[in-house]
């Protein structure tokens, strides 16, 4: 399953699956018979409700979980945006490969099995001051890598990504999808100081000035100000709501990739859940402006897929509880007077 | 290792152990050289450094985490302060027993031992709006049994209750460890209504007027107003930091529980990370006045230790980050320009 056409992404974003009602119901339904007084566990009564009615089971599972990280690289990086050079995109791929990255050892406590798909990385993305970052065939191409991440047989689909630069394009991404100042959007990234703050703000304010006049839309939004593993999140998230695969999201950049799809169809991260809220500022606005809660605030900003790698221990939390806690009945407890 | 006198315990809160600087210096370090901007995991850097400290080791571990839960019954639920009847402290701990309550499956998903100890449940302590909940005699033993749970060779470990109607007694613990209105400790518990409310406040206000020319200090508050389960919780926390074991706190009733230490001596729970902040409202002002930042906010109120045990997920990810993360070095990845 791919992304062949613009045509074949477009039908995909108007014709999204809703939840199953009857699973939610169910869930819903057990929950108030556990060994709890109703609510008490909180969020994750809603995150077990929540995996239930993506998934289409009374009782969610959570055998099968993936984290799919996608790497690329941007031509904007020229500017100076990065307290990094471009070269550590694919250090740092080498680095997941060998196992010695953060994503490796929090997907390995997390029970995920990781996914890295490296893309292009010798063919950095136009610079999006003077050009769209991609063409529209290498924007499908990345969609559809992104696609072949999620798989039917997921219980859940945990995106992240990689890319020296990205939080310049995410922050374009955002500013372009749901308006504001660009610099509400922009933030230290990996660590600038003052003055790359202020070359990610000129940067973005002349690729915004440049694509003033192309036409709105999730798809050129994407390939025009996005970049590969940007694109390839988008891919992965709209396959696996096609798919009933629900997602965990990232940090900002890894938000940022949906948000022109979200600005298009506003139901579109319905089967998303928000794993933390980063240190970076544009995140906490455009988890906001999408209508997401973080299920963590830990103050990271690393990307990789990181901080939903630690919140997935959360889902799982939630489901394990859900599956296996006996009801009020079984355990002969008495409930509430 | 018990607590045979009054004096054991005074000698044991003058004498805390303080963390170990070598150790939490050589964790700092190493955090500068993984592959991640410095900083970049945010909390978890804070808490694989806190694991070190408390550990005394430069790479923390988590092979052996335990969960002590204690259970006891409360001679003012006459006064009809909770929702449910005292019958099921016992019967939610046959269902620890079988297998069937939140922390089951929650100590289940972090990895960590679950160890249940009901202290005389068919026995619940004197009604403390008439004398003091516990003897000296009986509030040593509590405070022994909860000693004996922190054994030398965990690396971690949690605490967390199960007693009909402790929110009560927590309450009056922490209105009389830190002073402010009575009202502003108390909530809905397990799920009492306004009237409820209102009997839980009128009850703490008679004990505290009880009490009120009671000797001040730690000892004489947790045995006047605390209960046989949250003097154990206390037994345990001050053995842990004898042992240099770092403690995982759970809920308001286990954060009450050690409200009095603190009172009397400041830096006590500097070896006690705060796993969540829950619903009942009076938590989350105990937590500042004890000067603990929670790890994480899901709006849990359940107890059982369930908070503490999600919680402990997030030190397990940040300890495997730490100890499994490649340096820049190790890895030839380029470091910030």
């Amino acid at each position: 399953m791919s992304f062949a056409s613009i045509t074949d992404f477009e039908n995909a974003l108007a014709n999204l699956p809703p939840a199953e009602e009857l699973a939610s119901t169910a869930a819903r339904a057990r929950q108030a018979e556990l060994t709890k007084p109703l609510g008490a566990l909180g969020r994750l009564e809603d995150v077990a409700i929540f995996m239930a009615s993506w998934q289409g089971r009374a009782v969610p599972r959570l055998k099968r979980a993936r984290a799919a990280i996608f790497a690329g690289n941007h031509g904007f990086t020229v500017h100076g945006v990065s307290a990094y050079p471009a070269a550590v995109t694919a250090q740092m791929v080498a680095n997941f490969a060998a196992g010695g990255a953060a994503i490796n050892a929090l997907a390995g406590v997390a029970g995920l099995e990781l996914a890295v798909r490296s893309i292009d990385l010798d063919r950095p993305t136009a610079d999006f001051t003077i050009a769209p970052a991609m063409t529209e065939e290498e924007c499908l191409t990345a969609l559809s890598i992104g696609a072949a991440a999620a798989e039917e047989d997921l219980d859940l689909l945990v995106v992240g990504e990689m890319g020296i630069g990205n939080s310049t394009a995410a922050a374009a991404l955002s500013a372009r999808s749901f308006g504001g100042n660009v610099s509400d959007w922009v933030g230290p990234g990996t660590g600038v100081d003052g003055e790359g703050i202020a070359r990610k703000i000129a940067t973005i304010d002349r690729a915004l000035a440049f694509h003033a006049d192309a036409p709105d839309g999730a798809f050129e939004t994407l390939r025009r100000l996005g970049g590969r593993e940007l694109a390839a999140i988008a891919g992965a998230v709209l396959r696996a709501r096609q798919l009933g695969v629900p997602v965990l999201l990232d940090g900002f950049i890894s938000c940022a990739a949906i948000a022109p799809l979200v600005a298009q169809v506003p139901a579109f991260a319905d089967h998303c859940l928000a794993g933390h809220c980063s240190a970076e500022p544009g995140h906490g606005l455009l988890l906001e402006r999408m209508g997401l809660e973080p299920l963590l605030r830990l103050d990271m900003r690393l990307g990789e897929g990181s901080g939903a790698a630690v919140a997935a221990n959360i889902i799982r939390a939630a489901v394990a509880a859900h599956a296996g806690m006996a009801t009020f009945a079984e355990a002969a407890v008495s409930t509430a007077t």
